[in-house]
C-alpha cells in the first residue's frame, strides 16, 4: 500500500473500462479506510475543506445523488447541485457550455449523470476540474460497479476466482457493464443471464459466460448481482410479460435451494419487489443490498479523495 | 431543569399524542435556551457537527422545510433534502425502501412530511435514525403544535388555564390536532370553532368545547389560533362559499371588539389574507404570527438536539 | 482605499441606478481582493460564518444561482434556496408574506430573482435583512452589470473613456440597463445597437448613442457586450427571422475585421451559438466570456460582504 500514491494519477473517474487492476485496487483499499468515518460520532474529516463539488443530474436519482452529496460533505467539501428542471437546459445551453461555465467558477469536481453515453468523457477532455461519471446512458456507472466489487471483496475476502452471475436486462444496464469490466480485471468469473432479447450482441467478447437458464446461473455462483428491470421496456416488446419475467428470472427462496450456502444477493436498487426479488430474498440472510448502499459512501469518498489529488 | 436529561429518552418525535406533559415541557425549555442562538452575530453552535439530517418532503412546503434546514445548519449538522419531484418515487420505490437506503448511509435524523397519516410512525419503527414528523396528512404536525404552544407560553407566561380557541377547518387540520393534544396535556382550555361540515366526529372526546359561533369562541379567549382554509375543499362542497366563510368565521377588527385586550392572534401560515384574517388583523398588534415563525427555528433546534441524544 | 468603509453604507443592492460612482468603485475594488480566494487550494474564508443567505429564484437560472451560492459558501455563510416549483407560491402566498416569514427566521441576506420589475425594491423597503437583486424582469441585473464592468476594468485598466457597444435586444434586457447605468457613472461612452423594434423608447436620455448598424457599433469599440436573444420574442413578431437577425447583428470573424485589435467580446450567457456569436468568436482570442463567469463569484462575494456590514 505504501506506493499507492504512485499508482493513481487520473484526474477523472469515467469508467471501469479505463482503469487498470492496480487502480481499481487503490480505490477499494482507500474506500476501506474511509468507511470508518461514517461510523464515527462526528462523521466528518477535513480532507476536502474549501473544495467545490458540483453535481449535475440530468436524470432523476435519489440514492446516487444523496450518496455523492453525503460523501462530499463528510469530506468537508462545499457542494452545489443542478438538476435538469432547474438548469439552463431550459434555455437551450449545451452541456459543454454549462460545464465550461461551472469550470470558470473554480470548481474542483463535476459529478455528472447523463442520458448520453460518453457525455462525462467529453466533459473530462475539455474541463480542468475532475469529472466523475455517475451513470452515462447504458454505458457505465463506475461508482456502482466499484461499490458492488467492494462489497463482494469485503464479504468474500477476495475477488479473484469469485463466480459472479449478473441477472436481468444486461443490454440496457450500465451497472452490468461496469461490473463486468471491473470483475474481469480483478480475475472473477462472470456469467450473465437474462432474456435473449435483453442480451447485448457480442457480449462474449467481454470474456463472460452467457446463459438463459437462471438455475445454471445460480448453481456454483458466489454472488448474484440482480439488475433492476425498467418496466417501461416491456411496452417496447422486449420481454413478453412481467409474469413470464418473474417465472424465468425472478429470484425467490425456492430458486435458491440449490445455491451455495454463503451466496450473496446484490441489487443496485431501487428494487421492484416481487419482480426481480421476492420480499423474503430482498430482506433475507443472503442479501447485502443495504450494505452496498453503506459502502457506496465509502467508495465515493475514496474517489473524491483520489481524483482531487489525495495521497495515501 | 437539572433532571431534564432523565425525562427525554425518545428517539423520535412523531406527535404530541405520544408525549407526556414532562416531555413537552423539556422541549419547550430546551427551545428557550436555543432561541438566543439565532439572535447572535454568528448564528451557529457546534452541537450537531458531523451529524447528518435528511429531509424528505412529499408535499410542497417552504416555511417548514426552510425552518428545519436552518435549525439543522445552525446546529452545524450536514443537511440533504429529497422532494418528491427529484426522488426515486418516480422509479416506484416504496417509502420504506427509500428510508432503509437512507438509513444505510449512516444518517442520524430523517425529517418526513408525507400525505399519509402514520407514515412517520411506520418509518420510526423500522429505522435506527431518529424520525421527526413534519406533518403527516391530517394527523399531526407536532413541531407546529410545539411552536404554537411555545409562543403562547412565552407571551402569557404559562399554558395551564389558558383559554385557546382554534378556528376553522378542524377536521382536515393536523395543526389543530397537535395543538389540542399538547394544550390539553399542559392544562389549557381548548375550544374549537368552525363550520359543522369541517368538524371531526367525536371531537368532544379529546376534551375540547365545540361551538359554531365565532363570537362565542372569541369571548374570554386568551388565544385565537386561526387555521388556514384549503380553498380546494370548497369545490368538494364542504363549505358553501368563500364569502359565507368570511362572514361566519373570518377574523376582522370588528369581530375582535369584545375580545380580551391582550388576546393573541396566531396562524400557522401561509395566510389567505382577506379570508381567515383581514390585513389589519394579520399585521395588527394582537398578531404574533411572525414570532411563531421565529420560535419555529428554536423549537426545531431543541427537537433535533433532544432526539439525537443531547443532554441538558 | 483606506476610507472605503465610510463610502458603503447601503443595506441592499438593488440596481446600479441607485449607486454612486464611489459605491461602484468600492464594490469593484472589494471584488478585486476577494478574487484571489477562489484560486486558493482551500477556497474559503470565515467572513460570513454563522450568517444565513436565502436565495429565492422565481425564474430558472443555473449560473447566477450557482455563482451566488458558491460566493456565499466561500465566505462560509449558510445557504438555503427556494425555487418557484418548491415554494409556497403553490399555496398562493404573496412574495411579501414569504419574505416576512424568511425575515422572521433571522436571515441576513435575501437574494431575489423575480419576473416583476421592482420586486426586490419592494422587499428591501419592508425587510430588515439585506436584499440583493439577482434580476428583476427587464429592469436591472446589477451583479451582472458589475461583473461586466469589473471584467472591462481588469482587462483595460480603466473604465473612464472606454467605448462600449451593447448589441442586441436592448428593450428587454436587464443586463443592458445595468451596464448602461454603471458604465455612464464611471465615464464610459456607451453605444447601443440592435433592431429598432428591440430598442427602448427615449433610451437616448440615458446618455447613450444609438445605431442600427453593427459595423458602426464595432468600429472604434473597446468592448462589445453582446446580449442573449430570447428566441421566443421572435414569435411575437419583434424581429423578422433568426436568419435575418444573424445577418444584421450576429458577430462573426468577418464582422470583426475592422475592429480594434484588442477588442473584448463579452456575453452574459447562456450563448445561443451561431446566433449572437459564431463558435470561433465565442471561443476566440477576443472573448472574455468565461472570465466574466469567474469574476462573477468575486463580485458577488464583495457584495455579500458589503451589504452585511463588512468593513474594508
Amino acid at each position: 500500500m505504501a506506493k499507492n500514491n504512485t499508482i493513481w494519477n487520473k484526474k477523472d473517474l469515467l469508467g471501469l473500462e479505463e482503469l487498470s487492476r492496480e487502480e481499481i485496487e487503490v480505490i477499494l483499499s482507500t474506500a476501506g479506510s474511509f468507511k470508518e468515518v461514517s461510523t464515527r460520532k462526528v462523521k466528518k474529516v477535513p480532507t476536502l475543506r474549501g473544495k467545490t463539488v458540483v453535481s449535475i443530474f440530468c436524470e432523476p436519482s435519489t440514492r446516487t445523488r444523496l450518496s455523492f452529496e453525503l460523501a462530499a460533505k463528510r469530506l468537508s467539501a462545499d457542494t452545489v447541485g443542478i438538476t435538469s428542471s432547474t438548469s439552463s437546459a431550459v434555455k437551450g445551453e449545451t452541456l459543454k457550455d454549462t460545464a465550461k461555465n461551472i469550470e470558470a467558477m473554480n470548481v474542483d469536481v463535476v459529478i455528472l449523470r447523463h442520458t448520453t453515453p460518453g457525455a462525462p468523457h467529453l466533459l473530462a477532455k475539455t474541463l480542468e476540474p475532475s469529472v466523475i461519471n455517475a451513470g452515462d446512458g447504458a454505458h457505465e456507472h463506475p461508482t456502482q460497479g466499484l461499490l458492488d466489487i467492494f462489497t463482494m471483496k469485503e464479504k468474500k475476502g477476495k475477488v479473484k476466482g469469485l463466480k459472479v452471475s449478473i441477472i436481468g436486462d444486461i443490454a440496457h444496464s450500465r451497472v452490468a457493464r461496469s461490473n463486468i469490466w471491473g470483475l474481469k480485471k480483478l480475475g472473477a468469473d462472470v456469467t450473465i443471464c437474462g432474456p435473449s432479447t435483453l442480451m447485448p450482441v457480442e457480449i462474449e467478447k467481454m470474456g463472460v459466460s452467457v446463459t438463459n437458464s437462471l438455475d445454471e446461473a445460480i448453481e456454483d455462483a458466489d454472488v448474484l448481482n440482480v439488475l433492476r428491470i425498467q418496466l417501461e421496456r416491456q411496452k417496447k416488446g422486449l420481454f413478453p410479460s412481467i409474469r413470464e419475467y418473474i417465472n424465468l428470472f425472478g429470484i425467490n427462496r425456492q430458486r435458491l435451494k440449490h445455491a451455495k450456502k454463503d451466496i450473496l444477493i446484490m441489487h443496485p436498487g431501487p428494487i421492484n419487489r416481487g419482480i426481480e426479488l421476492t420480499h423474503d430474498v430482498a430482506d433475507g440472510p443472503y442479501s447485502v443490498i443495504l450494505e452496498q448502499v453503506t459502502n457506496g459512501i465509502a467508495v465515493r469518498m475514496a474517489i473524491l479523495f483520489l481524483v482531487t489529488g489525495g495521497k495515501i
